[in-house]
């Protein structure tokens, strides 16, 4: 069993949560009050990461939007990462994957450089294009099966010549290139149906579920359908539903409080399927 | 037309190459004579592009080999990218791609932020996640189709339902996709029967071809099967093959040197494919 995924397993079992929260970080749609500060993203990443850590098991970075101010915005990334607890996972969002000799680099950039626990990868190129990843026995590498969005019709869920999608050859692959249980899927919160299917062939991969809230799909559904037997290996992601709670606010703390309840919101809804016998006797 | 297509096919035309020169610049590997220098990989980058400035139609710079070193390693690959001379096609080597609203993000990275004119993507997410970089009508995306490495057996060459392979999708997508001929797609070197056929279905997309040398594709069938019917939009890229000449270097004008034989070697090739009638006259 990789650490990385004993760190998650104590967390959801420990917080009663599968909630990950997303750092899609925009500069422009973060509050005002910190727009004035002199780290804009960087004073916004740890409020938001102060005011979810009792409801949080993992932190999932998404560094598009770091890379999309250069420089300064993976100067951003990098300080985020410094405030992420470290009980929780810390997962790059990266979708990255290449040529063997090229995913070495990759892997080397978010596992050893940055010292992430769990990157997401693509699978298009296949099995030499992630081993380089799998090699890090310790972490926990999510390979793109599933996704929410609409495009996943164009090519994923496309039949192959044998009658199965292509993310079921996809899921198939990766529980054999998988190793010390470091292999996890992205499925998106979207499919719900599919996403049971997918839990029943794969017991033992972790899943991370992102497309709660902005994107649509069932949180309570998502959980109950993407927990393993052990009721735990599975995150649901949600970034905008957090981060951006409505309203102006006065002070930092405001902010937080706002994040905070939207946080504990999730967190009891989940509460109940994480632990359903603690659940029966409230 | 896009801006960045005709700068490459007048590169081509004028250059009588279809060489891109990759800068997949391992700080391990290059030669002693720049380990001493205060930015290696920068002086390393800037004397490969100065010997193969005459030869050379685009550069790709491979992100994985600048991110392996985080910030240090970025900010390589930005002043490398100063150093790319302006007439030359720059393409960022990212394999990027994700849902819609986090691709825009990358899109705005590599062609807002380090304005890079090309970029390599990912398809296996679908179109919304591709539709981002199709946005940039002046710039070119090189959409992942049939790579060079073995892992293109897993998913790449699988069949679909309808007999075809899911590489086949994808090139009839990205033709559908692509908007003012900013489309191309890459295809491995390593793949002569495939490519031909490619080109004859897709008369009107840019190729990227990597695999020639260290992953064993021919140069020249390469030239000959990948270019359209203009003897144009192709591009075979190089890297180890040209940016790691063997022995020792006793200054950077002896490497250089080196590099320049190597490049000129390949520009020679190809020059009888680009230009066969001035290939007969010879």
């Amino acid at each position: 069993m990789s650490a990385a995924r004993e760190k998650a397993n104590h967390q959801i079992s420990s917080k009663r949560s599968l909630l990950c929260v997303g750092l899609d970080s925009d500069p422009l749609k973060i509050p005002r009050i910190f727009q004035s500060m002199p780290r804009p993203v960087v004073a916004f990443n740890s409020a938001v990461i102060r005011a979810t850590r009792s409801c949080a098991a993992a932190y999932k970075i998404n560094t598009a939007f770091y890379e999309a101010r250069g420089l300064d915005g993976l100067r951003d990334m990098e300080e985020s990462l410094e405030h992420v607890p470290c009980e929780c996972l810390s997962i790059a969002d990266a979708k990255r994957a290449d040529i063997g000799n090229t995913s070495r680099m990759y892997a080397r950039a978010f596992f050893e450089h940055w010292n992430f626990d769990a990157i997401t990868v693509a699978p298009y190129m296949g099995e030499d294009s992630l081993e380089p990843f799998f090699a890090y026995e310790e972490k926990l590498v999510f390979v793109l099966c599933l996704t929410s969005n609409p495009g996943s019709a164009d090519f994923e869920e496309q039949a192959l010549s044998g009658g199965q999608p292509l993310y079921r050859r996809v899921l198939e692959r990766v529980r054999q290139w998988g190793r010390s249980a470091n292999a996890g899927i992205v499925v998106g919160a979207t499919k719900s149906s599919e996403l049971e299917l997918i839990r029943r062939e794969a017991p033992d991969l972790f899943f991370l579920i992102p497309g709660v809230g902005a994107q649509g799909g069932s949180l309570k559904e998502s959980a109950a359908l993407g927990m393993d037997a052990q009721r735990r290996s599975a995150l649901i992601n949600v970034s905008r539903g957090i981060i951006y709670p409505e309203g102006e606010f006065g002070s930092v703390e405001e902010f937080e409080l706002a994040v905070a309840r939207k946080a504990s919101a999730l967190q009891e809804e989940m509460e109940g399927i994480v632990c359903p016998s603690d659940d029966g006797a409230a």
